[in-house]
């Protein structure tokens, strides 16, 4: 095995911009009204609409670490707590961003499998928490469409912890950095795979996308809450058009499930080559000390997975 | 006059992106690793320690709200303050991100024609300022260079404001949205017209580039802290070879200054038809109940400056 | 003129404690549960809503800086603004806590003669705010009753701030750190000279208590909210019953309006010597490059008044 | 086993004043500058400098939550976190304090038992931290004496963790919000009991104290930097002199250690009816399912001491 395909595998944060993407962003370059106010951006909210099959509104934000901070923000006052996984990436790999956007708020960390959370893991968390001043409440819970390790919430899965969510007066965010990866593992619709919650990171860079992932929210006063809090981080571009039209291109015809469906088609090529270390679902790798990641992208050239799947299974 | 040159003349932030800036882009494309360990990124320090003449650290940023406040929060204890003009952008036209990025800080305004401060102006605000917990204390000063009415501090200025900060201890920051305008207008070289300050937030966005500014810094250890800072706000794009690429463009044989000239001359002849409403240096326009704003931009057109000018001549 | 007149009138925080004050906190030792679960602090609720004739509720804290803090935390958002007089002690005095307690949001200053607002300054300061998430917009307007210079709002100036707020949508604060001696010179009911506001921050410390001021809450989710941030700000202190044996001792049999009006009978008699100088209402006089201050206290001995008076009609 | 002294063990926190305490607080009563500018707050760096014989600088504050979150404030930047046991106060009873006034850093959390950490379990949580922005860097450690489990460093133990925070760059930070009783338990200087520790929360309050904990910084910066950030906090009362003077009563010829031993002596009484129950030094019982907490106090009658014990030794 030459090293060309294991860089290819490196991170599907290095994958080239789609080309259907970059010709939405040329398409852009006439001059339109800065920040959000171009009609790019303003078909936002009635594109996730049809999407979802219910109210949405949408705004683009240049990362997933600030779509994840800012719906956040709108789920969790500064005084409460967020309820994650261990491994979360809000938890993990945000760089402390989640304590900047929700001014100090708790990250309250479960416990499962592949980063996965359940009822209980959830419950066994909050159920000890009595509702006494010296002890931070839970406002929201946030969970990851597929996980930090490639796990997908099956739909009724999904449902069970929004049901709990609800129940206990939390927020429900999910953080689907590779939701179209979940999507297109689950063979289900849109609004199945990330449940009835209030705020979805639709992840669209990972996807195909250069500086664009967007923030769906299923409520408009969380929506207008964050477009106060996005200017306020420094996050209104003046030209969000061509951020505006990189998501627009991958809600297109569907680009974004054609994408994930070949980075999840590359995947698992791979890991049919690797036996007991498959897992569930479309797989990416776990790892660790005994284990080895490896990231397809929407345009991971089956040659490079066959030669990676060959040498793994040569090993 | 048609309606086509008034629309023209909306906002730079309208603008079209530049076509070397648009090449350099596509041409970013191949895999690269993420965030800013990508070549291009890695070259900004050694650009902007070329430009400067002394050792500097340049990081990509996709705005310049973020760009100013992550520079003031290098510079500014949460329990301090940034002395800037009443009219400065940070004050009036951040939506609160100076309070965000510096977790509460104090803008402390100063006084001043077309946004400008002066040694005195700032002293006015500083002075009565006695060392006691009950008053917040000064820890940094932001000029902005060019100014919000398009104004342009000489070099012997921007030096005494600097010689004021040192001697005060306070941080020096310059918020260079239009700092290409400003250069091209005094004709000097960039360092003097940005002073030894500690922090010069370097616009790009408004001089042909699409969605990355930079902060440069003239300090290593504050360098590094933003590089914290700048992922905590979520602002660490994992594409950043994209953005990089764009500031590279426009430093790449001076064409961040060829677009500023074109933009000065714009305005330049339009301003000669406007008789007393002519401010100094190159001009943007004041606004007010007797007053319009036109900005120009890199890719104004030549006929368009010239009908507007005629129109107003006109009047 | 000896110096221990002129030490006497230093500051009203310098004043001692109340005897009746010592005597309830003496009381309080009695083994108790703690934080606020005594019976003490369980009363408070009941006590102030007699005292202003509304539900209201109740909490010690254990300065004005924390208290107006608290209250206007839970009016006012992060990404939001405080309207305040440009010399109004949380703007002026406060070494920055608003900016603490409110993550950043911003005050936003109005003008007015001896450190008053009027309907009229407030809607300068808002009225030319756009609803465009690059300006920040007032969420809340903070009046101090009586003011920093001593003036006091007459019940039609306080009710005609109210209406304003309420038609904006903003929360209405009264500062009343010296609230007892507004409503000793007002000669009217507490609850009209506090106005119909969202909350109120009861001074007692200056007026005979030791470590205890109140804010009071007439909207029982908001009092709620402030009891996490107290808890938060460290200032739910453990034996609470002493705070709460302070201001219920003040309360009693209008302790804190006896003593209210024993400063203002000093400060009178004081003003009547100072001819043209007098302020209007009960008078704290205005200091400044020909000025000074005189504050008077509820243990004020008249014969130190006497003599002060007497040294100034000897000027 | 009557009502009466279950009620007398619920907690330190609800215990009455000690009659020194309140004879410094009368003492207290004539008139000095206000805040921390009386003789008696002015005599605290020189305390405690004598109590540790080395350089000290001494705040009151009033709450044990406000003391560790203040001395945090200064050790760890907002970016920053702070390695802490899973179950130390800061953790698990402050309400969110620590992401209020450290402006969103994260507590890194590490095992123990008895709540007591060891180098081996900080470095299990530091170690795999790389210097990577995406992961929150640790920037101070802090150990409570004695524990939330009752449990106390030895003075080797102490020392071990300074060294290893030295090593690694770490702020170190002591809870001692029953500092006395490990003092007395393990019968040495307080020097030796607080290693060398860049900030110890020194408790006051439970130990007789009614409304001043102190902070003692070790380097004068910091102590500058706790002053502007309690007031800040709305934590720098007025009437300062009354918590010097409760601090200055308790240190007045060693109060706060034979109010310590009294407390330990009741403890031992009642542990040593408790058999298999007892832990490690003085001891404070340990709770959960099926275990219970009772708390000595100074003021902890022997008899009921004594009685309690008998009472367990029925069971």
């Amino acid at each position: 095995m030459t090293s060309a395909p294991i860089k290819a595998f490196m991170s599907d944060n290095a994958a080239a911009v789609h080309p259907r993407v970059w010709e939405a962003m040329r398409a852009a370059d006439d001059p339109q009204p800065p920040y959000d106010n171009d009609a790019i951006s303003q078909s936002l909210d009635e594109r996730f609409t049809s999407l979802f099959g219910r109210p949405a509104w949408g705004l683009w934000i240049a990362s997933g670490t600030a779509a994840n901070c800012l719906a956040l923000a709108t789920l969790c006052e500064p005084h409460g707590g967020v309820v994650c996984h261990r491994e979360a990436h809000i938890e993990a790999d945000e760089g402390g961003a989640p304590g900047f956007y929700l001014h100090g708020a708790k990250l309250m960390l479960a416990e499962g499998d592949g980063a996965k959370l359940t009822p209980q893991a959830v419950r066994a968390v909050i159920d000890p928490i009595r509702p006494d001043v010296h002890w931070v409440q839970p406002h929201a819970l946030s969970v990851t469409q597929a996980t930090e390790y490639g796990r997908v919430y099956r739909t009724a899965e999904i449902a069970a912890l929004a049901v709990l969510a609800k129940e206990r007066g939390l927020g429900f965010h999910v953080d689907g950095a590779r939701f179209g990866n979940a999507v297109a593992s689950l063979g289900c619709l849109p609004a199945d795979a990330a449940g009835p919650c209030d705020a979805l990171s639709f992840g669209c860079i990972k996807n195909g996308g250069m500086s664009a992932d967007a923030i769906v929210f299923f409520d408009e006063d969380r929506a207008k809450l964050a477009r106060w809090r996005r200017k306020r981080a420094g996050h209104l571009q003046s030209k969000g058009r061509y951020l505006a039209a990189q998501i627009v291109a991958l809600l297109e015809d569907d680009l974004w499930l054609a994408n994930a469906r070949a980075a999840n088609a590359a995947a698992a090529e791979i890991a049919g080559a690797c036996g007991d270390r498959l897992m569930q679902g479309f797989a990416f790798y776990d790892w660790g000390d005994d284990a080895a990641r490896f990231v397809t992208a929407w345009n991971t050239r089956e040659e490079d997975a066959r030669a990676l799947a060959q040498a793994i299974a040569a090993l």
